[in-house]
């Protein structure tokens, strides 16, 4: 009656532990294997083929831990791998951008939505095919904002740059009086504040983290693979590298300590196929 | 009497193009192999032990191009990783760091250089460490500009961001009185105006391409292993990703046009194992 595998997670890098939170914060029962490929960040710059790549490597590395479910947390993967992913894979796999578009099509009033994120995010118009489909008379402005992962990851979250590089990127959704935004990128959440002062205070921002985590709930119902145990479940934190400032910004995502990080090997991760799922372990 | 075997090349991503661009000029019986990792660029954010793990990689992946020699044009990787390439391969290797050291002091009167750089190459303290080895009185002023990077690749090379973000990673320069600056980066050379700008034209910029192309001359006379066919050599180019504005970039940093392209499957150039250099050929 109770399934105590873990949740799987994974994302390019440490962004995707603000869902990790909110999925913590919404089922505090349930345990959450954690993987950011960090060695090889970003992916939104990145090819749809190689994006894919990495999206069925991220989660046979999770599938070597015994997950129940696969949450793509990266934006990126989730627009441009969910349906690669899904098509190979047998157990459930939940992406981003489905709870985004599902917020914002509740949060609209005037049907005018916009969308940022990373050029591959963009580029794909997964957000936009996804918003018409479900409703066809809503209009979509879309941008991409390459600039705002750096300078989220530079720690420049305030300030007279961010400001000015806010005003260039989201003159275009100002002009298209959009009234709900999705923030389609994991790091955007960070910068929050100053995209909210950009946009003006009547602009709903759309942070997809919170909405993933009520899906999640969701389908494990669904499912009938809730985890009933009591006690505190333990999580694992995998990333393929540990770069200097890695456990201060992690935990500016977090919201809370990580108690240990754990750093996988890029080499055997690479060479897992899917026949090793089931007896490999990693080092 | 004549070695017709190419020079083998490697970036992180496209910006070693501006050192395959000077070694053409200089040396235009050369045959070049280059390797641009554009499929896990960054290395600038990356840790020591990671980013030595790709130059490996990226190496063998030349090796079996049947090179003479490796060049790191990558100053990330030149900084972090070259003394571990060079105790474990024998055929000669040249990174970017001693070029741009010998130019600095060649070009300082006041004893006073500055260095900018990734992440990984400032914390590293390779330039510093270098240019003190060299010449003890100098005093050396150290800033690493991740912002640089990005702006670079969106292509923001003029205008109100990039002077300020400039105004602001230059600073300490400035107060440092520097009189000779070290780009430590290839993508710095594309911000050369905007540093020189704020810089001051009495500063002396230190881009290392071009003295990087005479250190590869000098080692080719040295060894002995010039190529001294006539006849247009064919140069080939090699990346582990193409992503969408791939071409307008790479032809940007080479300055000619790129003939062909080829995309190296990820899965093999990770596979490659010593063993294999002399028999395996990527697909």
């Amino acid at each position: 009656m109770s399934d105590t595998r873990p949740i799987g997670i994974f994302d390019s890098g440490v962004g995707g532990l603000t869902v990790v939170r909110e999925v913590l914060r919404r089922l505090p029962h349930e345990r959450v294997v954690y993987f950011g490929d960090t060695a090889r960040v970003p992916y939104g710059t990145k090819s749809n083929r190689v994006v894919q790549s990495f999206a069925v490597q991220d989660t046979l590395f999770l599938l070597r831990h015994d997950v129940k479910m696969i949450v793509v947390a990266c934006h990126t993967a989730s627009s441009v791998a969910l349906d690669h992913l899904t098509q190979l894979f047998r157990l459930p796999i939940l992406g981003v951008v489905e709870p985004g578009v599902s917020a914002a099509l509740k949060a609209t009033r005037n049907n005018r939505v916009g969308i940022i994120g990373t050029r591959g995010t963009i580029h794909s118009k997964t957000y936009e095919r996804l918003l018409k489909e479900r409703r066809k008379e809503v209009t979509v402005v879309a941008t991409a904002c390459p600039l705002f992962v750096p300078l989220a990851e530079e720690g420049w979250l305030d300030g007279e740059v961010v400001r000015m590089v806010a005003r260039i990127y989201l003159d275009s959704m100002i002009r298209g009086k959009v009234d709900s935004l999705i923030l389609g990128c994991t790091h955007y959440p960070l910068l929050f504040p100053v995209i909210q002062e950009q946009m003006g205070s009547e602009v709903v921002l759309i942070d997809s983290a919170e909405e993933m985590a009520a899906g999640v709930e969701e389908r494990l119902k669904k499912d009938g693979i809730e985890n009933r145990n009591s006690g505190p479940p333990e999580h694992t934190f995998y990333v393929s590298d540990i770069p200097h400032q890695f456990r201060e910004i992690g935990e500016r995502f977090l919201g809370r300590e990580m108690e240990s990080v754990t750093q996988v090997d890029l080499e055997s991760a690479d060479l897992i196929h899917p026949a090793e799922i089931h007896d490999a372990r990693v080092k």
